[in-house]
């Protein structure tokens, strides 16, 4: 860094540069949580691109009550959200079926089942009596690690009416750590080929 | 039919019963259009009901620009429709991916593609690259005839420049007419089994 040349450091400008880098931590750590979502999405573009992985995410569901169709092009002026009742993502590896829903807690002990609608359980339930592969995407955010986790566990989990949410440890000893980077971001698709396809 | 004592036919009668006999003609053959989709969704309830196949309609895709959170729930008040860039359907059977797009026609003699898109042909064309069966439902209403089309031969028809509809012909040929019937509506696993699975 240079100094002024009476050999004073520039600490006003010093500060400001520390506080654009706080800043910058916080925005970075706040971002992640958020785009757990965007994160796969640019994951599976990557795949897609390299003819690996088709994978797509569900639109929302939307119950749609009024739609003015005055204008060029129609509008919907009144709809709500409906229920999910499905996962989010699903796709085709292979030619094999694959269903999974994510999510990211900032739990730093346990994933809380509390997210997890019953329709969503009985959707996987389905999925694997119909031979497909089922699982759950879980992102501690606190820890920074990612986990691929058979939906069959967090089907047990959810119907075992005693626990209200899923041990940290189960997803060490359980689940496959999902590696991430910068292209794709999150390498899960590695993760499904350990767990369903060696 | 009963006449008068004099011998008169009650045409007037009879005009009106023929009236509503062909109000209820139109009805069922609009109904029978515009509840092709219906029909699908009730197979695919009975289908999943017998624990045979799981098949979904993806929600319709739209643009929210504009949510209301004042009142109890969530109100979307201003949002419009995006253009679909997958297919209708989805799903799983025998752990195998499946994806398929319905579409009714009024016309005779020919399937027009103008109600294809081409984000839709690519789609399927990512879906048969990644190993997943892909096809299409075609209602032809006049002739109260359905068929499942593997869909390369849409693909093949849509790159094909100079063609802008596959003929009636081409189903009946290459196609495989669907059983119809009251539950399941439409026999199309039957189709799906014959065509991929033997």
């Amino acid at each position: 860094m240079i100094g002024y040349p009476d050999g004073r450091k520039p600490k006003k400008n010093f500060e400001k540069k520390s506080a654009v880098k706080k800043e910058n931590k916080i925005f970075n750590s706040a971002n992640r949580g958020m785009n757990f979502e965007n994160d796969i999405n640019l994951s599976n573009e990557y795949y897609l691109d390299k003819g690996l992985l088709l994978v797509y995410k569900r639109p929302t569901p939307i119950n749609i009550v009024k739609v003015d169709y005055s204008k060029r092009s129609a509008r919907i002026t009144d709809a709500y959200f409906e229920k999910q009742s499905t996962t989010d993502y699903n796709g085709v590896f292979q030619g094999k079926y694959l269903d999974f829903e994510a999510k990211s807690t900032k739990n730093k002990t346990s994933f809380s089942l509390s997210n997890i609608f019953k329709h969503q359980i009985q959707h996987l339930k389905n999925v694997i009596k119909n031979g497909g592969i089922a699982f759950f995407l879980i992102r501690f955010e606190a820890h920074d690690k990612v986990f691929l986790i058979d939906a069959q566990w967090v089907i047990s989990f959810f119907e075992n009416g005693s626990r209200k949410s899923i041990p940290y440890e189960t997803f060490l000893k359980e689940g496959i750590e999902i590696k991430q980077g910068f292209n794709p971001r999150l390498h899960y698709l590695d993760a499904v080929i350990k767990k369903y396809f060696t």
